[in-house]
């Protein structure tokens, strides 16, 4: 008799529930989005579902209704009722016998989950450490799926000497992106910000896109540049961007100092702007 | 209140069952392997665990107990009792709070599936067709991981163009190997099989070790190169080595017909001797 096996305990293959066989689990086929309320109202929605049903496209994820999302979104965000949440969700293409194949009748599958938002005001005051990783994903990081084993393993590396991320290098020795932000590095005097140009080498991050319409009112002009980490080596400032967080300064990179050790003016004003920003969008 | 929503249903977030909170689920963040019986014994155990615990520590998911994994393989073949059972299992590195870092007090999580092996005669007998396919692979193919959405990817496309397997064709135009496969080519009038050498960009397969040790009882030389679709294109006979199906002949590629378009003489040995091993291994 066909049969499965969690951790010990052995059960019937026919009365696993269908999550077991889910194809996000064997093989990481399906797409995600991370959204952040502020004050009760969910950010950039738009945006997010935007680049959600992209990603569902790119993959060939087929007949799901964005309209059907957004209602589950805002039905569970009303729900939970969070202040300042972070709503994860995810849809796979479907559960079913494995096979890398996927069969004509599969019924994609939604998940989601809303939590409590852990702000954390000391990474905004004082900064954080990175060290940088080599860039082992796949050729289709424009794609936010759920093949992320590789930004895990960056993650953990960073964790390992301290660090709160990792930014990611290429084999052209280039930087990309952090494991889990976008990376932009302030130099000319604090009136230039550069970052990654858009490819299939790193994500569309919204929080990047917001960070590009603000770059006018905060005086700085932004950069689509590639650069190395001798180049952020020598940067006067550097940040993360990132939905969960927005802005984040970086002090130490790869355990030198950055600039004065500080978060710097430049990334002091756009955070600031940022927090305006989310305010009026509410 | 934290909440999860699986479909349309709203549940308390700590009440989710933990396979919802899997980290096979959130990142593809675990190991697996494939194992086969022929005849009522599992071929190749030793290899595949051996395997299995280097992808493990590949990606430091520490505290697994291989002889542990061993005896639930084996019992729970035995509760099976399928002679010709294909046996799947992973082991991710926990469940808990979505977070990229990994928490150290983390329990890993084991699955296993055991069903029954379909056997596709027709395959041997008359080939079967395959179609090439962009490697958007991670940079870390040797280990066995659950990000497996590229050679879906790839394996789609195969489907859509009518073919049972996708070669992948890394930046440098060289083949890698097929989307769930290793890939071989026969030339010098059936003398020579010809496949990529082991490394990052492969899975080191244990079909083909066990063909690379069959070789000159076949009475040909395994060459371990690289090569071009183009070169794929002119060989004489092609073959797929992978563990549910052992060897299956290639009779078409992207489109063009390979030497007869029959399974050639060398891979029809390769397929006897395998038998035979497979018998003998019993």
């Amino acid at each position: 008799m066909q049969l499965a096996m969690i951790e010990d305990k052995v059960i019937p293959y026919a009365e696993l529930e269908p999550v077991y066989l889910d194809r996000g689990a064997f093989f990481g086929d399906g797409v995600y989005e991370v959204i952040r309320s502020y004050e009760g109202r969910l950010f950039a929605l738009d945006e997010h579902l935007a680049r959600f049903a992209r990603s569902l496209r790119e993959i060939a994820i087929d007949g799901v209704d964005i309209a059907d999302v957004r209602q589950r979104i805002e039905t569970a965000f009303d729900r939970a009722s969070i202040v300042n949440a972070k709503v994860y969700f995810h849809i796979t293409r479907g559960s079913g016998d494995r096979g890398h194949g996927a069969p004509k009748d599969m019924k994609p599958r939604f998940f989601l989950t809303v939590m409590e938002l852990a702000d954390n005001p000391k990474n905004k005051e004082d900064g954080i450490s990175v060290s940088t990783f080599p860039d082992w994903r796949w050729k289709r990081c424009d794609i936010k799926s759920l093949n992320l084993l590789p930004n895990v393993l960056a993650k953990m590396d960073a964790e390992k000497k301290g660090c709160g991320e990792a930014i990611l290098v290429n084999d052209a020795g280039e930087v990309t992106e952090g494991s889990s932000s976008a990376f932009f590095i302030v130099r000319a005097g604090g009136r230039e910000i550069v970052t990654r140009p858009l490819g299939p080498d790193i994500l569309p991050s919204i929080t990047r896109a917001i960070v590009e319409r603000m770059a006018g009112e905060a005086g700085v002009r932004m950069i689509e540049a590639a650069f190395r980490p001798e180049d952020a080596g020598r940067a006067e400032e550097m940040f993360l961007a990132v939905t969960t967080q927005d802005i984040v300064p970086v002090v130490r990179f790869d355990g030198t100092q950055v600039g004065t050790g500080r978060p710097g003016a430049c990334t002091k004003r756009l955070i600031e702007i940022f927090a305006e920003y989310a305010r009026r969008r509410r």
